[in-house]
């Protein structure tokens, strides 16, 4: 039917838009029974689901001049991210738009496309959400649902002894990372479901902040404090994270223990790595292990130790 | 672990808040094998489940002088309101709290009481979300998720000639309403489970306006145009509708069709709705019927009918 036989009102925009998201999103995704343009989506859904739901907000999590499509696809990745760090298969997405006046229907379409293309390339299906105007910041808020798997990975898992292990450089998010990162699904569900990891975090506020949540969660679950050493040779940081410390004068060590958005996967390990998988190279790194005192200690190239103060991005409420 | 024993900055409060959080939302729900604390929720869900997800915004949906445990109440509702239209058994919620400066640590306390009255009214349980400071106004987005029935409710199964009917008075809504409403989940599953409902919409953006978008997904569906003729006699309006309209000066039955927020089920039969069950008194209602013609008329109590506007509360973006 078309709109012109019905006596809607001049300006419809927010059905208008809902139609291009529809378009847009239309999926011949079978596990799809009913989806965007009803007030739920009917999902076909594993036993075990993974869910997580993370915003990225205009003057947090991005700024006005990023490109709006990067932001699209940060919000989409940053969830695609925690269902990697719990080795779950990405499947569906939910998304609920803020939109302020300030954005354009140029950027409205940028922002979809960003969170298009963040979504093809991790086989989800854009099923459900909400448009709105907002008076202000934009927002964009997305919940990701995946398939588990068999033994999902948790933050708490840690023992004394369990060698920690990052899937990637760290720093450089500031520079401009944390809009264009990939997020380590494939490495995540290898690490469920091929290696025995003991647990996993993704790198969201910096290794040390998320170091020491590892650490705080499986030392309350365990009931004893943990801490952990870490090794200056073997801890890998991005050349953007070089690159950004000479401009500011920082300790590149430093810079790559506390910046913000790795979105790197942390995890531990009682056996050794297996030499076949997703990570090799660079992205094959032990950069420490578990001790049975508390705090945090970075042995230097020297083998001095010093203890660490935990520091990192923590959006502070 | 106890916090002291870290060397955590002095200000570490979304740790804090968060640990808040988990106290209050902390389950013994079977069907939750991961909740709050680690990067994604890990839930038995059902082979089909309903997922829904809407935001209410400081300003769009709510006022700042609006008693902020209702917004948390609102929130909520808003969304298992959705899954009600669908048929569906609320299970899970993901909750993502955009925090102002504005908002107190009481004010903070009030709002995650709202959130928990509503979600334990439901039997639900908050598995998972995340927390953030806003430079704006204050935004909490609820992603709830649900056990889908055999026949979901959807709004595009309407035919010809099927009776129209709403599960309680409209109108008032502006007048606090809004705020405090009873999500229609009950109905909503009976209507599924036991009636052969042919189609269903929560009103969230008046009578009109979601009919209107019944009638046009249905029309889509069948591939001909729908109309309705609705009845003066019969389409109930609620008192605060009455009393809003006289201080306005509003027809009351231009207030009940087009006030915003009823979060009343408006749903389609082709047969008779059964005398038992949930829907008695003022809550059975049959306000018109469903027409082969486009557009959608309003018969008075004199039998004569005129075409209506289709005007409502719509969050143009």
């Amino acid at each position: 039917m078309a709109a012109s036989d019905w006596p809607f009102p001049e300006r419809f925009a927010e059905r208008e838009f809902v139609s291009e998201i529809s378009r847009r999103f239309a999926t011949d995704d079978p596990r799809v029974h009913v989806g965007i343009g009803d007030d739920g989506a009917v999902l076909r859904t594993s036993m075990l689901t993974v869910a997580a739901c993370d915003p990225v907000v205009e003057g947090v999590h991005f700024t006005r001049g990023d490109p709006v499509q990067l932001v699209g696809r940060k919000v989409v990745n940053r969830n695609l991210s925690d269902l990697a760090a719990m080795g779950a298969r990405p499947s569906f997405l939910l998304v609920s738009l803020l939109l302020p006046d300030w954005l354009s229907n140029a950027g409205r379409a940028k922002l979809l496309r960003g969170i298009q293309t963040a979504a093809e390339a991790a086989s989800c299906s854009v099923v459900g959400g909400d448009v709105a105007r907002t008076p202000g910041p934009m927002v964009v808020t997305v919940t990701a649902l995946g398939e588990a798997p068999k033994r999902p990975l948790r933050r708490d898992g840690l023992s004394a002894r369990d060698a920690l292990h990052v899937t990637g450089p760290l720093g450089g998010s500031r520079l401009g990372r944390h809009l264009r990162f990939t997020p380590r699904v494939a490495e995540g569900r290898w690490l469920s479901e091929q290696v025995e990891a003991t647990a996993a975090i993704d790198i969201s506020d910096g290794l040390l902040m998320d170091l020491s949540r590892m650490l705080e969660a499986s030392g309350e679950r365990e009931g004893c404090p943990f801490g952990a050493e870490l090794s200056a040779n073997t801890i890998p940081i991005a050349a953007a994270a070089v690159k950004a410390a000479k401009q500011s004068g920082e300790d590149p060590m430093t810079h790559a223990l506390t910046d913000g958005e790795d979105y790197e996967l942390l995890f531990g390990l009682r056996e050794e790595l297996p030499e076949e998988g997703p990570l090799t190279g660079r992205s094959r790194r032990a950069i420490g292990f578990v001790t049975a005192t508390p705090g945090i200690f970075l042995r230097d190239r020297r083998g001095r130790t010093r203890k660490l103060r935990v520091v990192g991005y923590e959006h502070d409420v």
